[in-house]
């Protein structure tokens, strides 16, 4: 087991209607609060009217900042930036997906720092404090409401690019399950496939030693896929619905990491198809992982056979573990697909193209994934497995 | 599943030597340090002298409280306040298990109180303010080192009684497996039962959807079962110390609880038993544990046979779930024999004199756990099955 340091504040409020505490939870970090969100749809459910009446009841001044985007863009988040200065926000209270979350840290971080926000994600500049941001979760997806991680795409290039820092974990993050009935069974499906590949990238590990977290990664997968049909048939089944959207924290609060490193190649793959296709997020890694593992697996026969073993209750085959670890990727890749994903790129409506173009940019900063160093040519021979 | 906040924002700093980190966690928090601690086994160890050296290298002026005992009493809990109130302590370091570390709570909780700090035990008052504690832990067992709970007996009258508050919490914990290489077999398998007894607690709940939590549970137990003997047998694996070390926190950060309503009658049942008799509470609950699923397992017996299965691999015979939950209780209360603890009260040559007088006492306040509701005859009944 590698050593680690584990700390995870976020304050989880679960259950119904549990957005209607967002006015007393946001109140403690100061009056004026920055309301970050994407389109319609929280109008159309209610949930808007709800969360700024919350806000109102605590004496809240609440600035918008609308138009988040899914691979939410640098350019919003500038714009969110300047207004966060200009009006001395004290909260961003990010209200929808990842795509929402990850914008308002993007915009958290870049109001502490005086040079251009894109320098956190191209490595010219750390992450080093953050204004305080809330969540009002409506899709169980990405983890960001407890992750200290954000995604930005950079249209100027169409570059895709991560960063984190301890102070982005957002304060509080209120989930409650009934905000995902309405939720169209692509995007529930899409939200399955990014927390499944969240739990993928932190189990294949190269570390020997890490039994506990193994299991408890078993544990949420086998969750996931035991609800996933349920949400998918009966969107208003409270308990499954509720099943999935804890599984997500679950899966990306960095628990399931402790002492293991994992691999994240197939993410940092996906965000290259995303960054120029703008494919949903999970519509990617349910392209991407099983060719990712049909391209590593022999690197850890016992690890895939246990994967297939005991996610999957495929039998181990002793004399021929090649065979159960095989059958682990067909099993999750049939899986993918019979929740509605793509588990190749031309069921995406993506060709060959730009493959080679994204197997180098991909790997311009150095060699993806750890479980199996990555490089430009091994990329590409992925993603030729994925079309 | 039930609606729930969870927030555990301990730090936890994982691994081989960490303790050398504990001046630059302590000094975060002021300059003067209670070190509390037991008697002189971490001065054998050395342990003693590294944390000192650390916390001296930061400027950390020292106050020492020790003579910590097993089943903390309130008495030295008194001597701790009102040393914390003369000396303006800024940080209780507890340097040990969960007897030092709950000692260090109530007095971190009564230093800000007027009254007396039993009140807080007795039900006369809440707590509603801590001094912050640090944490090196020896004894993986207690999971003190991220609750919000503390246990202290009250040597007047014998009574074992606990309280809790997230302000107890731990602001940061120290876990290095290699100081739990000299921990002596028994306190291992007492640990071993401590942190199992506790995923048991949650497990037995009446609240039907909370199909994460069970398989986290079952994860965290299976990975105990499985590495048990190995540190038994060979008390320097350090893989297997730390899939202990780590499963310890796990079992009682309270994320395995989410959603669903523990039992905690076995806990209170063993209180009663260690309260008079003074014997380890690992060794308590070993005896009380299997007693306590024998009379209440026909409460839920597919509860009870799923547990027989995933955690002990016991094929359901779904014409007789009786059956397989039966060899589920025989097969842990095996377990705990085969690692060395008692599981008769005469085993640890307890008697029946004292069974009514326990029986009457830990009911006193009411019934007793959750699952099923224990009155006094239920309470005696169990601790005569437990004879």
């Amino acid at each position: 087991m590698q050593d680690f340091v584990f700390q995870n504040s976020t304050k989880l409020i679960f259950g119904k209607e549990k957005e209607q505490l967002v006015g007393q939870e946001s109140v403690v970090f100061g009056k004026k609060v920055l309301l970050h969100y994407g389109g319609g749809s929280i109008k159309k459910t209610g949930l808007y009217d709800r969360v700024v009446q919350s806000l109102l009841e605590q004496g809240i001044e609440i600035f918008e900042l609308t138009g988040v985007q899914p691979n939410p863009r640098v350019s919003l988040v500038r714009e969110g930036i300047a207004l966060c200065k200009e009006k001395s926000i004290d909260l961003i209270l990010a209200v929808g997906g990842g795509s929402v979350i990850d914008s308002a840290k993007a915009i958290a971080a870049g109001v502490k720092y005086d040079g251009d926000v894109w320098d956190f994600f191209d490595g010219k500049a750390e992450v080093t404090d953050c204004l305080p941001i809330g969540v009002v979760l409506t899709i169980p997806a990405a983890g960001s409401e407890t992750s200290e991680g954000t995604v930005i795409t950079n249209g100027d290039g169409w570059y895709k690019r991560s960063t984190g820092h301890p102070t982005m974990r957002p304060k509080f993050a209120i989930l409650n399950p009934i905000l995902t009935y309405t939720l169209p069974a692509y995007q529930t499906a899409c939200g399955i496939t990014d927390m499944m590949a969240h739990i993928l990238e932190r189990y294949f590990t190269n570390e020997k030693s890490v039994e506990l977290t193994d299991r408890l990664c078993e544990a949420a997968l086998r969750t996931i896929i035991n609800n996933a049909h349920t949400v998918l048939e009966d969107p208003t089944n409270y308990d499954a619905r509720a099943e999935i959207m804890w599984s997500g924290t679950i899966a990306h609060n960095d628990l399931l990491g402790t002492g293991r490193i994992g691999d994240w190649g197939s993410h940092d793959i996906e965000h290259e198809i995303s960054g120029i296709y703008d494919i949903a997020h999970g519509a990617g890694l349910a392209i991407v992982f099983p060719a990712w593992m049909k391209y590593v697996y022999k690197h850890d026969l016992n690890r895939f056979a246990q994967f297939a073993n005991r996610v999957w209750d495929v039998e181990i085959d002793l004399n021929n573990l090649e065979k159960t670890a095989l059958k682990g990727i067909e099993k999750t890749e049939a899986f993918f697909h019979s929740i509605g994903m793509p588990v190749r790129l031309t069921e995406a409506n993506i060709g060959e193209e730009h493959l080679e173009q994204m197997a180098k940019k991909g790997t311009e900063r150095g060699p993806l994934g750890n479980f199996v160093k990555l490089h430009e040519n091994d990329v590409l021979q992925i993603l030729k497995l994925a079309l």
